[in-house]
């Protein structure tokens, strides 16, 4: 029962981490964001349709770029899954984009799938890993 | 020196099932793939372009439908980054893919980002997630 009690702890404090990291990014807050984040170059990350990013100081330009060029973001995020494993935890999630380019007053929507890696340091959950892909319709293979 | 002994140890054992789960695709050996993942429900994969795929029996049959509809495939794997935070790895990978579909007689070529994360049990490390997504030009956001 303490083990139990333990894990739904644990899991709580990594979707809460996950709720502080949409949360970040949909009040285009590039500090917020990087209270989230790890350091070390260990970190990566894959914006929708894009290459990997890595190391902590790309990844926090690479948000600060799509924070600046963003006017308006709504992610609703649904968690599909929190795997936990000590140190590491991982989260399975969809995410529904609504968006409007900086100065635009047109939105645009799109459907990504996301996986956000989380490790257990001195400082608590902090994201090493966040890949973020479209999805697109009648995709197969690799 | 033992510990970084131990650490190169270990990150050989991950890139080694990291290239057993890409062997068995350019096979397109539906057991070589089965023996690469874990079990269970926690077991997750987005194809490129795809919706989450989850749980090991949905995982496999989504294998054995691309292998089915592919006549062949080349993958070359570039490991960016492998990670590993004992029991869990993960592997950081771009991937060229040359492939053809079943019959087919041109081949398509496509750039591909990957993370793969692994689980260590008693069988081994084992794949409990892999998210591969298209790279597309002129993509932000997310």
């Amino acid at each position: 029962v303490e083990d139990e009690l333990t894990s739904k702890v644990v899991r709580a404090q990594v979707e809460q981490v996950n709720r502080r990291f949409y949360e970040a990014f949909e009040t285009l807050d590039p500090d917020a964001m990087e209270e989230c984040w790890g350091h070390g170059d260990g970190v990566a990350c894959v914006h929708p349709g894009s290459p990997w990013v890595r190391g902590h100081e790309a990844v926090m330009a690479s948000w600060r770029t799509i924070m600046a060029n963003t006017g308006f973001i709504e992610v609703q995020v649904e968690v599909v899954d929190v795997l936990v494993e000590d140190p590491v935890a991982w989260v399975v999630c969809n995410e529904r984009i609504t968006a409007a380019g900086a100065g635009a007053s047109e939105t645009a929507a799109a459907e990504v799938t996301a996986t956000n890696v989380y490790l257990l340091g001195s400082a608590g959950w902090r994201l090493v890993l966040h890949h973020a892909s479209p999805v697109m319709r009648g995709a197969l293979g690799g």
